[in-house]
């Protein structure tokens, strides 16, 4: 089912650590995929992102989901 | 300077796109990865989560940050 | 105290369950409801979105706050 | 395909509001539905929440994604 | 109206920037406060956090809500 | 290393609290800062912000990351 999320990465699970109420995955990356961020137009400037500039993306762990067939 | 943020993706921009406050960016992954995602354990029980399995991360666009040095 | 968060949702909590950090709370939805979404225009013109489509919206459980008088 | 977020709500798309990069999509809660919250055990005390309170779910327009067959 | 939501900033609102759906609203602070942050115990051990130690709390825009009397 | 996150608010960590998977961290911050949020342009109005307005930002433990040197 589409979702509008805009990032679905491929990749297998490594590991799994289950606590209490909350757990963690880890998840290895298989296939080069391309990420999109939200970000303020305030950020872009600061930053002077222009294309072809090396970055990375961060991504708190809480806010990543996981989806299985 | 090192942040709490488990996900820290190396990859070059591809597109800005500016409207009035928000923006995206379009980040191309370059390098093998892997992210880690914090859910409930009830998600990771009823997908019946395991190592080995194939699946997806999925993250909304709003979630993406970008560090640039 | 009125808050800019859209989505404001009336119900009745059915369990809750502690963790030593976290915990999950299941509300009972009693009263008809809008939900606010703020998207990508790109995820809007990719998934087709009109007037009148049945959809889901979907939320993580770790952006669901509460509230209680 | 099934995803650990914890929250699917069905509902009907009433209005659509479209910026340059960002928009807004309305949407009318059909069924009764159950919501999940993941917050700090803190805050369960200091809210005092048990089975049966009357509460508020409350989300910010920017973390519901919207899924459509 | 108690929420569960740990941080609860004083501030005065400094600028406002409308764009055509999304707005960002500068709030300077003006009382002393305390953040809470919940993050995975792993980033907790990675950083080598410890009471005392000098940090920065970092949080997306998209992330902060506005309440107002 | 810059990164996009609008607000970075210095502080010093006061307690840490761990669980199995999630921990807490309580940060007192120690210098006036400003806080940028990004909202609905409809929240705006419907809160009638204007500037000067005594607000609250109101942030969920869960999108606060932590930044140490």
């Amino acid at each position: 089912m589409p979702i509008s999320a805009r990032n679905r990465i491929v990749g297998v699970v490594k590991t799994i650590e289950k606590g209490e109420v909350a757990s963690t995955v880890k998840i290895e990356v298989v296939r080069p995929s391309t990420i999109t961020a939200m970000i303020t137009k305030e950020a872009v400037e600061e930053l002077g992102l222009k294309e072809g500039d090396e970055v990375e993306a961060v991504i708190k762990a809480t806010e990543v989901m996981v989806s299985k067939d």
